[in-house]
Parts: structure tokens; C-alpha cells; sequence
């Protein structure tokens, strides 16, 4: 049960005076925690109309601007509507060091959203235009909304979204603002007054006796150890209120840079190099290659000819059914990614795809969780994604190079699992490919590369050192492939010795991908091709 | 008149090959733009539909996806559409060393746009629904269009917007790909076969006779020195078309290195120090400023109420009737920009607001045109957003501190009125606030915040390195608000000794403001205001 918080307040306290103190705590916390790099999350929800509005920006007052973010969690935009429902708001977390408060969050809009569709949730749905506050006081029966696996779904969309957060070091505040009966009656009454076109005519009691029931469910269930709730009645005047919250929020910041001194207090005291990265070879995927798979150069063209034929139908079929697309190239380097890609995108209309390069995070990314980059090139609805390098640089050139901790790449492997699954929940197909290539191969194109004055600048002295850590990455891939192959998100390992062979097995992946995915072979058809 | 491009193939050209042979070509000239830092910009216009979007594939397929972007121009999303219409373009321009590809661009949606909205193409409406190509066919007649002063508009918008990135560095490439009549009945056939859903039943032929004539009168008013148009007919298999294009881009490229490696070469061999910044200190508007003016307490308390109590009603009008409004605060360290901000915000509901500080550019933002990074801000329709520091700062500390050259700062005025324009121009409100307090008040503002602890975080070396160039600042200052004073986008300078004064005159001057825009003097009325 969450319990309700009780504000510890001086006896006949002078509410204007407690707020402008706290104002001013507020202030120097937010520094504290700026200086430190916490990144601190504040959500307010509450019953509909408690002047949140109000209360939130007497919050606010006292921060520096440079410092916080606020968002309003409103209907969403056409194009928020086009990607898995949790996205809209990761793309919203903060930096390293601010705070992000948010007005209502992806509770009030899972609510929302989640009962007003019937089919799938988070699917790539045209939402229906009665999108707003209203849709949720309808149908279903509360109960069956309580007892179905999509509500089920949800929860655990959130709890695993706030987990992910806080693992990595965000604080998350999360605030409940109740309200009894006669609040309810009396915000009711002040709303109709001052805006009278802004208040429906139904009777809200009616509305919120049929409905508290699901929000304490949601509630009950997303009260975690990393984020639980702070619920809060605001059956007092506005002032108290205000202080009330900014007591909360107060104490938990002041929780929070507590937590995190200590944390690297310990971490300074304890005697710790970086371990030394010893991996070891052992079995796996890779070790089954057989990399002997080759074509003809003549099977080759009439294949490539057939596969592309059949991709561009269907890739315009996947924009026709508004299904999205995630590819992913990984490999070794001078495994043949670009070229295999360069056979994908000939077959495709550049209005429907894309294909996003992943360099070194640029400053502004390091301030952020190291999935966050990524959010931005997820396709939306019809569109397909290519990304030539990607998420999975955390637990290969990451891991290896110790740009992050052993405990943070570890945790990478269920966090690469959950963001995968957020996408194949939603629809989108997730392709992985691992370009394999043997080491001997490697050298003989990096030699070629090198005496090619076109090809020259594509080898570059970091291939060189990457190729000495061969055995690391080998492992470090073996190990890749094992913990994030998922039947919806699987790895197609690529015999890519022979590029010939290697360009057509990716091509025929997501041929046949598709063809199952539209639930029934397409019929061939002419339809235009840029040829090879 | 745009003359047609006649491209230069040898006789019996095999295209296949010379699209291989442009490829190639193009890759390289790609890497040596990149290596000097030249951002580009590939516009394709052309009639309906010439198969722009497999000659442009082509165009891309050769090119490293690390260093092009390709932006299909379809209706405006929800958002989009709430901003001034070139900003949706000015968001996607090429950082240094990019290429950026439009499949239709500014042209297509302009012309689309501006015959769809009859009062007032740039506004902050809600386009119909039929915001599509086909409502360009309607009405009214295209004499009327073209004689419009709406129209006038469009193209200096036009013009401007390609002028502002030519000056900075940006090559234009626009290609307009014409059809004779034989290639637009054979394309309707094919795409009729094809995509029969996907063609409507009209004659595209009376379409076209209606619709040339508007066409060739934006082609010819922006067929400019800085950014002219390549007319190219397509009456040609898609091979050819290729070819002529890429023949057309990799020329202009070609071009385009040239130029930038002769205007190095000449810089660098001119004997030239950066020139020493002796600004003379001359009469100017901050020389009539009476500094002396003040408010008691009472006054001040008085007044503060009122104001905000205004303020918090005409705030929300202004979000009841769509209107945006950008307030820019600029002004000596320590002149109380923070807290005048604050006496406004405390009269606003967060929801409508955003309050934007303007730190040093990211590594990020130095990839772009310097206004880029101020784009983000801008407030859609309704809302405000507050620039604590803005884009003036290429005027004042970028000028004295050599941030930048000086034939780029002295450029600015003209582009930040042209930016400014945009947005006035399209009924968002623009006030300019200069906060002026005299050099001892400064000093003694600065000892006072060094002694509180509170407040000592807020004095920093800079404000101190600052103040040794007060007589520059002064100087800069004065030519800036003498040369950026626009009657829809005034500087308000005020006289801020006196916090109470300064306080009020800001509050005062908006509210005022708010007013004159919705017309009439609105009568006060009871709204719940945060108290001080």
C-alpha cells in the first residue's frame, strides 16, 4: 500500500515564509546536484483539476532556468504517435546534472491511450480524434481493464523504463496529488467559474468514482524501490499544498546527492584498478560459421536481380501496411556493412528509409544515457531504419576499451533487451546482422583497401589497433549474440567471406522476413528497380 | 530566363557506365567537401511525378551515409505547422561538411500552402485538411496568385533564406526537373499501372496548363546569383536523366571546392592581423537613458500586483487565440534580466511558457549557422518563449571577443531582422528588453553578490572580464539597438538601477503590448495569480 505523506510542519506554520525558504533550498539543491551530474526527474500526476498547473510553477520559481526542463504531457503530436509509446517520453529524459518536471507523464497518457484502443496499445494505430482526458471515463469496465494482459504490458513498460533510468543514475520523483471529496467539489466549482468553456458538464464524481479504482491499481503496481510514489491530498489552500510538494521534493533531493556522495566516497576509499579485460575464447555462435559459403559471380546477379525485385515490392508493401522497420549492421571492420547496405537501399524508395551512421557520441550525447542517441533515427510508422553500427558499441568497443563500467556493460545486455522489445512489442521488425568474416580475410582487404587510392581513406590507423584486440571482440561477440538473440530481435549471423554470398543472404533475411511478417507470400509483380 | 541545362555526354554514351563513373566521382568530391567544411544543399522541384525519387536514390547511392541527410518534403506535421513556415526548413539545413537532399523542398510546400490559405499563408492556422498537391489546382486563378503581394512575400522569404546560407558558407544546388508532354502522359501511364490507387482520375495534362505558369514565375524569381536554378527536361530513359543530373551535381561541387580553396588560398596569403577592436565610444540611444528613475516600495507592490494580475489573463488569451510571443531579454551581468523574467513567469501558467537561457554553443551548434541553435525556441502558436540571452550575442561578445570575423558580425544586423521578420510577419510577438544599469551600480551589484553566500555562484571571473570592456559593450550596444530597432520588433531599453522600476517597466511594456495586439482593451476579471 502506498501511504499517504504527511508534511512535517512547523505548528501554525506561515505558508508564504515556508515556501520562499524552500525556494531558496531548492536553489542551492539544484546547484548541488548540477555539480554532481545527477539527473533528476519530478512527475506530477493527479486528479483532474487540482491546479497542478499552479502548483508546479511555484516550483519552478526559484530554479535556474539553465538547469531544469519542463514538459506537458498533452495529447500527442502526429509524429509521437508514429513511434512506441514509451519513446515519446525517453526522448525527453534529462542530461546529466538537470531536471526535467513533467506535468503529467506516461501514466495519465498510458491510461489514456491504453483504453482507447482496442487492438494493440502501443501500435502504430491511428489514434481516434476523442484522444483526449474524456476517452478514459468510457468503455471497457474497469475490471477488464485491470485484469487484461495489455494493462499488464503497460506496467511493466513503465517500471522497466524508470529501472533503466535509475540504474543509470537518475533520480525519480514521483508525485501523486489526491484529492477528497470536497477538494473535488470545491476545484470543480472554482474551474467552472473562471472557465467555464473548459468544463464539461458531466458530473466529474460520477466520473471519478468509476475510474479511481484503475489509477490506485497503477499506482499500487508502479510503487518501486527506484521510483516509488509520494501521495499527497491537497485538501488545504493552495499555499499549503505548494509547500507541501516542495517538502517532498526537497527531501529527496537532498536524498539523492546524499546517496550519490557516499556512493563515491566508497568508490574513492576502495583500493580498484580497472580490471584487467582477460576475455577468455570460448564456444559459440561464432565458432559454427562456416565461412567456405560462396556464390557464382553469375548466381549472384541473377539473385541479387530476383531479391531486389521482390524487396522493393515489398518494402513499399511495409509502407502501404505502415509497418515499421529496424536494421542493424554489425560486424567486423571490412566485413562488407556499406556494400551489403548499398544492395538493400537500391531496392528502396529514399522517402522510406534511412540509413544512420553511428560515430563517436558527440558531448551532448554523453550527457544523456548512452541509448538516448538512438531514439531519434527509431522509423516511425511505414518507415524503415538502417543503422550502420548502433546500440550494441556498449558491450563491444565500450566494453573492451573500458569506456564504461564493467557493471554498467553488463547491465547493457537487459537494457538492449527491454529497448528491443519496446519496438517488437510495438510492431516494428528488428533485424540484427553480424557481418563475419575470418581474420585472415580482414587482412587481405585491409590490404587491398590500403592500395586502392579510392578506397584509401576507409582504412584508417584504428582499424588497425581494433584488429589486435581480434580475440577481445570475438569473445566479447559470442557473448553479444547470446544474450540479446530474441525471437522477435534475432541475430542473423552473415558468412560474409565471400561478399557475393554475403550480400544475398542479407537480402533474402528480410525478404523472407517481411513476406512473413505481411502474413502471406506476396504475389511477384513488375515494379521498377534502380538496377545494380 | 533559366535557360535548360544541356548536359555534356559524349556521343553513344553507355549511361550505365557513366552513372558508374559520376558515382565514383561523386564519393570522392563528397570526402573532399567534407574535408573543407562546405555544407550543401541538393534541391530537387519537378513536375508530378518524373520518378524524382529513383534519380535522386541514385544520386545518394554512391554517397557515405555519414555525410548527407535526405529529407522528403511532405505536408507539415501537427508541430510543423505551428511555427513560421521556412523555420520547418531552416531546422534541416547541413551542418559544415554535410549534404542535405530535398525531394521537394520550400518551392513545392509554398506554393502548396500559400494558394491554400486565404488570410494569411505564414500564420499560425489550421490548414485545411486538404493541405496536399492536389489543392495547388484549385483556386484561385493563377494570375490573382502571382500578383499577390502574399506571393511577393513568398518569394523574399525565399530569396532571404538562400541569400543568409550562401553568405555563410552553404553552396545551393537547385534542379528542377521539367517534363515535356510526350514524358508526362507516358509517366501518368506508368504510374496509372503501377500504383493505380495511388493516381487520381483527372487530366494531369489541364493541371498542368493551369499550374505551369505559376511555377515558372517562382523559378524565375529565385533563379539567383546565389543560388540559381538547373532546368533540366526529362524527356529521356531514367538512365539518362541520371546521368544529366549527377553530371549537374558533381559539376556544381566541383565548383563549389574551387571556389572555397581560392578564397583560403587568397586569405591566407594576405598580410592580415585580426583587425584591433577600438570601438568609439559615440552618442547612441543608451545615452539618453535617465537611470535616475525609481519606484518606493509601495509603489512597487501596487503596481506588481496589477500588472501580474493582467498579465496572468492576457497570457492565457494570448494562448486562447493562438498568438506566439517571443521575449528576448539582453543587458549588463547583474542588471536583474533573472528576476524581471521571474516577476513575468510567476504570471504564466508553465504550460504555455518556456524560458530559454543561452549558454556558450555546443561543439554541435558550431557546425551550424549561427541562428540554428536559437530554432528550437521558437514558440508554436500560443505559446511564449523567453530567450534569457539570445542570437544578439554575435553582436556584442562574438564581435569583441573575435568569436567571429568581422565582415560576419557586421553581416548579422541584416540577418537577424531578416530572422526576425519571419517571425513578426507571422503574427508572433517580438519584444527586445535591453536592461541598462550604469558602471557603479554594476560594481556595487557585483560586491554585494560576492558577500552572499546564496548568491556568490552567480558572479563568475567572466562578469569581472566583462566589466573591463564595459566602454566596448557600450559601443556595440548603442550600433545594435540603432541598427535591429524594427517597428514590429522594438528594443524596449530599460533603466534598471532601480530593480522596482526595471521590474515594472517590463511587466508594463508586455502587457501593454499584449494588448494593442488583441485589439482591444480587455476588461479585468478575477484570474488566480501566483503571489510574489
Amino acid at each position: 500500500m502506498v501511504s499517504e505523506y504527511k508534511p512535517d510542519f512547523p505548528e501554525d506554520a506561515d505558508f508564504e515564509k515556508l515556501i520562499d525558504k524552500y525556494g531558496e533550498e531548492l536553489g542551492v539543491l539544484q546547484r548541488e546536484a548540477h555539480e554532481l551530474d545527477i539527473p533528476i526527474i519530478i512527475v506530477f500526476e493527479g486528479w483532474y483539476d487540482v491546479f497542478i498547473g499552479e502548483v508546479i510553477n511555484r516550483q519552478l520559481l526559484p530554479l535556474d532556468s539553465r538547469g531544469f526542463d519542463f514538459h506537458f504531457t498533452d495529447a500527442p503530436t502526429s509524429e509521437e504517435n508514429k513511434i512506441p509509446f514509451i519513446f515519446r517520453f525517453s526522448q525527453k529524459i534529462p542530461p546529466k546534472g538537470k531536471i526535467a518536471v513533467f506535468d503529467r507523464s506516461w501514466y495519465m497518457r498510458g491510461l489514456i491511450e491504453h483504453l482507447l484502443n482496442d487492438s494493440d496499445i502501443f501500435g502504430c494505430s491511428n489514434l481516434s480524434k476523442k484522444s483526449n482526458i474524456e476517452a478514459i471515463f468510457t468503455e471497457p469496465a474497469n475490471k477488464e481493464i485491470i485484469n487484461s494482459p495489455k494493462f499488464e504490458r503497460m506496467i511493466k513498460t513503465f517500471n522497466d523504463f524508470e529501472k533503466t533510468l535509475s540504474d543509470n543514475g537518475t533520480y525519480i520523483i514521483k508525485i501523486y496529488l489526491g484529492a477528497r471529496k470536497e477538494t473535488r467539489e470545491e476545484s470543480h466549482k472554482i474551474w467552472k467559474k473562471i472557465m467555464p468553456y473548459n468544463i464539461d458538464k458531466r458530473s466529474t464524481e460520477k466520473i471519478y468514482k468509476k475510474d479511481i479504482h484503475v489509477i490506485k491499481e497503477v499506482i499500487e503496481k508502479t510503487n518501486t524501490e527506484y521510483a516509488p510514489w509520494n501521495l499527497y491530498f491537497v485538501d488545504k489552500n493552495i499555499d499549503e499544498v505548494t509547500a507541501g510538494t516542495m517538502q517532498i521534493i526537497t527531501q529527496q533531493i537532498k536524498k539523492a546527492i546524499f546517496d550519490v556522495k557516499s556512493k563515491r566516497a566508497l568508490e574513492e576509499n576502495s583500493v580498484c584498478a580497472l580490471p584487467k579485460q582477460n576475455l577468455i575464447k570460448t564456444e559459440g555462435p561464432l565458432d559454427l560459421v562456416d565461412l567456405s559459403k560462396s556464390y557464382t559471380k553469375k548466381e549472384y546477379k541473377e539473385k541479387l536481380k530476383k531479391y531486389q525485385k521482390k524487396l522493393a515490392f515489398l518494402h513499399y508493401s511495409l509502407y502501404l501496411n505502415k509497418k515499421p522497420m529496424v536494421l542493424v549492421f554489425e560486424g567486423w571492420d571490412a566485413a562488407g556493412k556499406g556494400s551489403s547496405i548499398k544492395r538493400i537501399v537500391q531496392a528502396m524508395n529514399p522517402r522510406y528509409y534511412r540509413v544512420i551512421p553511428t560515430g563517436s557520441p558527440t558531448d551532448v550525447d554523453q550527457k544523456y544515457h548512452y541509448l538516448w542517441r538512438f531514439l531519434d533515427g527509431i522509423p516511425p510508422c511505414g518507415k524503415t531504419s538502417i543503422y550502420d553500427r548502433s546500440w550494441y558499441g556498449r558491450v563491444m568497443v565500450e566494453r573492451i576499451e573500458n569506456f564504461c563500467a564493467e557493471d554498467e556493460w553488463k547491465r547493457a545486455y537487459d537494457e538492449i533487451n527491454h529497448f528491443e522489445k519496446v519496438m517488437t512489442n510495438d510492431g516494428v521488425i528488428v533485424i540484427k546482422f553480424w557481418m563475419h568474416i575470418s581474420k585472415e580475410k580482414q587482412y587481405e582487404r585491409f590490404v587491398a583497401r590500403s592500395l586502392n587510392p579510392l578506397k584509401q581513406w576507409k582504412l584508417t590507423d584504428e582499424d588497425w589497433r581494433n584488429r589486435e584486440k581480434w580475440d577481445d571482440y570475438y569473445a566479447a561477440v559470442n557473448e553479444m549474440i547470446e544474450k540479446t538473440s530474441m525471437k522477435d530481435a534475432p541475430w542473423v549471423i552473415v558468412e560474409a567471406n565471400d561478399k557475393y554470398y554475403a550480400r544475398i543472404k542479407v537480402l533474402k533475411t528480410i525478404v523472407e522476413r517481411i513476406e512473413e511478417e505481411l502474413g502471406s507470400k506476396m504475389e511477384e509483380m513488375d515494379f521498377p528497380v534502380i538496377g545494380d
